[in-house]
């Protein structure tokens, strides 16, 4: 396989930045290094990273860097297991509904790893996640978070009863600003687009985020990054 | 002219949110509609707009919609003109230096309106906040905004003596989260690969935003947002 395909059991992690933390925190398959990799410092240590986990490095295949490296100048590609991982059922969740945007999805990741969410939910139907385009956006913290899929809202509440849901709704009454967190805590995103339904007013305890009159909304990724951050004061 | 240049005067605001927003708060020269739009409230309202704020509305012009349209089924074009406008002295601002992203550019100038800070700098060489990209990523935002663009820092500096200054830097020893931001605020963020460099420590007083060790940096968008979000408390 030298490209990526949605319904594959592989994806693609590209870059070395990327590749170190797939190798590092992923299941990695094969080691792909361009002919154009340097020896050097770099290089090696991604060769004896390599040998060390039993990964096979593969060097004379420049069909892969072509079809998966667009427009930058890419000196590895690393291919790794999509896998889902059970969550933590004790540690703070984010938990996205039908989210759409493959940027919006990468910098989300980004943002819980900063902000100590290692653990993220994904209710289908969703981008893909582990599209490369996502995993790069990520900048490689996609391997070092728990990641599982729903079918339905359903499905996630009854596999972490005990997390205490934040939905975060223009329709809420309370500002994030005066919310109290309780652990296990979940904050819950809709869709781009649309947010949540409506019924998650009657979900735990609804959130909103004050803006000012004169915009519908945040972009959904903003949002994420300012409800992770308060959560991240409290946890 | 059909295309955006980036040295013409003139920009385009592109669908019919953005339009409406250009004739509200920008300066119009001249509307175009597809003629795949359809007689209705919405076409009504928007030449009854062009008609009260004498713009010429143009209907023949297929050309404009092919060449700025790309994947979109656009309705309706502004034509504007690029104008750096006077900030306001006595109100909080955002200082952008050298943002380089046109995605991130259009979703910072939404969390500017969102947070209630209509004032933006941007220290050159920048992005360019005038293309059609960014006017559409800001969902029109950027005509609510008074935005001008410094050749460097200093002269910006020497245009607003009065504001107390926010560097937001990883070097920083206070967290944004134990600063008391003083009236005038400006919060002002680096490049989105280098940050501010380390002259800015000795600037105002610098901010840091606690992440996890686990992880670089936020993406700059996001750090702007979250800035803005504590900024907004306090003012």
């Amino acid at each position: 396989m030298d490209k990526y395909d949605k319904k594959s059991p592989t994806s693609f992690a590209i870059g070395l930045t990327v590749c170190f933390e797939a190798m590092e925190f992923g299941t990695v398959s094969k080691l792909y290094l361009s002919p154009e990799l340097k020896t050097g410092e770099t290089a090696s240590r991604l060769i004896e990273m390599a040998k060390k986990k039993n990964i096979p490095v593969i060097v004379n295949n420049q069909k892969i860097f072509k079809s998966l490296s667009g427009k930058d100048n890419v000196m590895a590609i690393a291919e790794f297991l999509k896998q889902d991982e059970k969550l933590d059922p004790s540690s703070p969740h984010c938990l996205l509904v039908n989210p759409m945007n493959m940027g919006n999805m990468g910098t989300i990741i980004r943002s819980c790893l900063a902000f100590g969410v290692k653990d993220l939910a994904i209710v289908k139907p969703a981008a893909d996640c582990f599209d490369p385009k996502v995993i790069r956006g990520s900048m490689g913290a996609f391997f070092r978070l728990r990641i599982a899929h729903f079918s339905a809202f359903e499905e996630y509440r009854k596999a972490y009863p005990e997390h205490n849901l934040y939905p975060f709704m223009l329709q809420a009454k309370k500002y994030l600003s005066e919310t109290k967190f309780k652990s296990p805590a979940t904050l819950i995103f809709g869709n781009e687009a649309k947010g949540l339904d409506r019924s998650y007013l009657e979900v735990g305890e609804p959130v909103l985020i004050k803006i000012s009159g004169e915009l519908d909304s945040l972009n959904l990724d903003n949002a994420v990054s300012i409800g992770l951050y308060e959560l991240s004061k409290a946890i």
